[in-house]
C-alpha cells in the first residue's frame, strides 16, 4: 500500500508558502497504514505536472494531488489532468448550483471565473467541497487512484476527511502501521544511540526505531508494521517498556508532549504554583509555561532581572555576591530563585543566569554557560551547563534545561 | 539555472515534521536567480535516495539535499552518496578535531558515533558546520553540483549562508536580480493591496511586487530583474520612495528588520531604557526584545504579572480598579505600566493585559482582546485591539502590537 503526494504551486518552490498540506496528508495516510514513500512539489506548469504524474504511475497505489484548482489563469491542474487522462472538461451542474448558492450567500455576483470552477474532467468522480468552490476529483487508471484537491488547507482537509479517507479505509485495510513517540532529554543523539545499541539489535523485525532531535530534545519513534493490529500493539507496548528499562532517566514523556505540558500537568496534580526569575533566558521560560492553555492555574508570574540592579534592588541579591562570584554563578542564581519565590509567593521558583552570546564570554565562563537553580519546600537544586555559541539556540536550550530541572524537582518531592 | 531540492527523512513523509527547510532553501535559491523546479521528499532508504539522485541528474544544475546525516543507524545518506558517487568514507581530521573540541566544551566524552560524524565521502569537499557536528558536503559529477547538508534547520542555514550561497553566487551570475523588502504593519493584506493598486499599475516592467504576510506584519518585496545592476538599483530606489509616499504610516522598517531590532536601535540612539509588564503575553515581549544581541544596553527587565496578586502586591495596581474594570482594562494596564516603570527605574515601560484564549472570553471582552499601555516621560498612550481565537497566534500578535506602540511612542518624543 504505497501512496505519493504531489503538491502543485510556484509559491511552494520559491518558498513563499510552507507546504503544511503534505505533512497533514502524510500523517493521515500513515495512520491508515499507507507507506507515503515520496512527496513531490512542482510548478504550475503543464510539462512538470504531466511528468510527475507519469513518474508516479506504477509505483504507488494512491496518488494525492493538491493545488492549481483556483479560478485564475495560473491554475492549470484541471486542464493538465484532462490531458493525462485523455478526457475533456464538462460543466457539472451540481457544482455550478452549489457555487451559485455560495456566491448568493456572500452577496457576490457570479463571473466567468466562478463558472469555470464548475467545469470538471468528464472521466472523474466529483468530491463535493463543503468549504470552498473548487471540487475534489477522483480518477482511476490502470488500478491506480489519483485524487486531485484544492491547495487551500481547510478545503483540502474537508475533502480528505469527508470523502477520501473513509473510502480509502474501506478499500485498503490490509497493512497496519503503528507509531509511538517517546520523548527523551539529557543525552545527545550519539550518546543515546550508544545506550540503545543493544535495544536496537534486539528489536523484532516488525519494528523500527528513529531518532528525531530538536532543541536538545530527542524524540524516539517506534514504528510497527504488519497486518494484525492487536499483535503489533502488543509488540510496541513491550518495546516501550524495554525502553523505559534501558534509559529510565532520559524519558520525560510520551507522544508529542513538551516539557511545559508535562510540568503543567504535574503542578496541577500536586496543587503547586511556580514563578521564574530569568536573566539570560529573558522571559523564554515564562513564555513556554504560558503557551499552555490554563497555565494561569499554576503560574503566578516572573521577574526578568536582565540588569544587575533588578537582581539586587528588587530580588535582594546581595551586591557583594555579584562582585565576588559574578552574576553568572551558583551563589547568585540561588539568591535569584529565593528572591522571586518570596516576592511572588509561589511553591516553586526557577532562576537562570548565563551568557547567551554572541559576546560576553570569558575563558572561565564561555558563551553558552548557564547556571540554573530550582527552589521548593524540599530544598534547592542547582546545575551548571555549557552549550554552543548561537544566541537563539542557547536561549532555547537554557530554557528547556531549566524546565527539566523543575520537572525533576517536582518528581523528587 | 535550474535547482532541485531533495529532503530525506521518514519524519517528513509521515507528517511528523513540516518541511520548512525546503521553503527556506527555495526562497534563497530564487533570490539568486535559480528556478527551483521541483522539491522531493524521500524515506531514509537506500533505493529511494539513489533513485531520486538518478532522476535529478541531467535536469538540474544544482541539487540541494538535506537530512540523514545524523550519527545514528537510521541515517544513511552518507553511505548512499558514496555509492552514488562511487567513492568511500574516510575520516576528515579537521572535522574530527572540531567535534572533539565541541564535546570537550560540553563535558561529553567522545564515542564511536561521534567519531563516525567525522567520516566523509573521499570525493567531496567538506563544508564546515559551525552550528553542529555533521559537516556539509559538496560534490560535482558531470557538470552538476550536489550539496548534502544536515536536516537540523539552523545547521543547514549555517552551511547555506556561509558556504553554498556565496559560492553559487560567484559561479552563476548572468542575470541580475535585486530584492528590497519593505516591512509594513497596521493594514491587512486586502486593504494594503487596495491602497497600493495605483502603485502596482505604474510599476516599470522590470519590477515586481510581492506581499509576504506573517503574524500581522506584511513584508512587501520589490524585485527588479535585468542585466544592468546600476540601472536596476536606480529603478528600485525610485519605487521604494514611491512606496514611502503612498503608505507613510504603515512602513516601519526595511529589509528583514523586526520590531525588536528597530526598537533596539532607537533606544540605543536615544540612550533610553525600557521594561515590560506582561500579563497575557507571558514574557513574549521580553523574549523578543532580548533575542537581539546587546539588548542588555537598554532592556533592564520585566515583571510578568500573570496572577492578579502580582499586579496588586508587587506593582501596586489598586485592587478596586481590578474589581471595577476587570484586569483587562485601560485603567489596570496603565497602572501596570506605571508600576513596572517605577519598580525597575526605566525611561519607558510597556504593559499588556488581555485574553489569549482559548477560554476566558466574555461578550464584552471576547478571546483575542488586549489592552496595551506605553508610558514614558512624554506621557501615556493606550490602545485596545481585538484579534482572533488561537492562543499562540494571539500572544504573537499582542506582542508585535505592543512593540509597535513602543516604537511610535519613542518616535513621537
Amino acid at each position: 500500500m504505497k501512496a505519493q503526494i504531489i503538491t502543485i504551486g510556484d509559491e511552494l518552490l520559491i518558498g513563499q508558502t510552507i507546504d503544511t498540506n503534505s505533512a497533514w496528508i502524510g500523517a493521515e495516510m500513515s495512520r491508515l497504514g499507507f507507506d507515503v514513500w515520496r512527496k513531490l512539489s512542482v510548478h504550475d506548469k503543464r510539462e512538470d505536472i504531466l511528468e510527475s504524474l507519469k513518474e508516479s504511475s506504477g509505483k504507488s497505489d494512491v496518488i494525492l494531488i493538491t493545488g492549481g484548482l483556483g479560478p485564475t489563469s495560473d491554475d492549470i491542474t484541471k486542464q493538465t489532468l484532462c490531458e493525462f487522462f485523455n478526457t475533456r472538461l464538462i460543466v457539472n451542474y451540481e457544482v455550478l448550483s452549489m457555487i451559485e448558492e455560495m456566491m448568493r450567500r456572500r452577496n457576490f455576483t457570479m463571473n466567468e471565473n466562478n463558472r469555470r470552477q464548475a467545469e470538471v474532467p468528464e472521466s472523474c468522480r466529483v468530491l463535493r467541497n463543503g468549504a470552498g468552490t473548487a471540487p475534489g476529483m477522483w480518477f482511476e487508471k490502470e488500478g491506480i487512484i489519483f485524487i486531485s484537491m484544492p491547495g487551500v488547507p481547510h478545503e483540502m482537509k474537508y475533502i480528505m476527511t469527508e470523502h477520501v479517507l473513509p473510502e480509502l479505509r474501506k478499500r485498503f485495510t490490509s497493512q497496519v502501521i503503528i507509531h509511538r513517540n517517546i520523548m527523551t532529554y539529557g543525552a545527545p543523539e550519539a550518546r543515546l544511540a550508544e545506550l540503545l545499541k543493544g535495544f536496537e539489535v534486539s528489536l523484532p523485525e516488525e519494528t523500527k526505531l528513529a531518532y528525531l532531535p530538536a532543541a536538545g530534545i530527542i524524540k524516539l519513534r517506534l514504528t510497527a508494521t504488519g497486518s494484525d493490529r492487536k499483535f503489533l500493539n502488543g509488540l510496541i507496548n513491550e518495546q516501550v517498556s524495554n525502553l523505559y528499562k534501558t534509559i529510565p532517566d532520559l524519558i520525560y514523556a510520551e507522544n508529542e508532549e513538551s516539557f511545559e505540558i508535562v510540568i503543567g500537568k504535574l503542578l496541577k496534580e500536586k496543587g503547586k504554583t511556580i514563578s521564574t526569575c530569568e536573566s539570560c533566558t529573558g522571559g523564554r521560560i515564562a513564555e513556554m509555561i504560558t503557551s499552555v492553555p490554563g497555565s494561569s492555574k499554576y503560574f503566578k508570574g516572573s521577574v526578568i532581572a536582565y540588569d544587575n540592579s533588578v537582581k539586587t534592588e528588587l530580588l535582594g541579591v546581595p551586591q557583594n555576591l555579584i562582585d565576588k562570584y559574578g552574576a553568572v554563578s551558583e551563589q547568585v542564581v540561588i539568591k535569584m530563585a529565593e528572591g522571586v519565590r518570596r516576592l511572588l509567593k509561589t511553591d516553586i521558583a526557577v532562576a537562570t543566569s548565563g551568557i547567551a552570546g554572541p559576546d560576553g564570554g570569558t575563558d572561565s565562563k564561555p558563551v553558552g554557560t548557564i547556571w540554573i537553580s530550582v527552589i521548593s519546600e524540599k530544598g534547592t537544586t542547582s546545575e551548571k551547563l555549557v552549550f554552543g555559541s548561537d544566541r537563539i539556540t542557547n536561549i532555547n536550550r537554557f530554557s528547556v534545561a531549566a524546565l527539566n530541572l523543575v520537572r525533576k524537582q517536582i518528581l523528587s518531592e
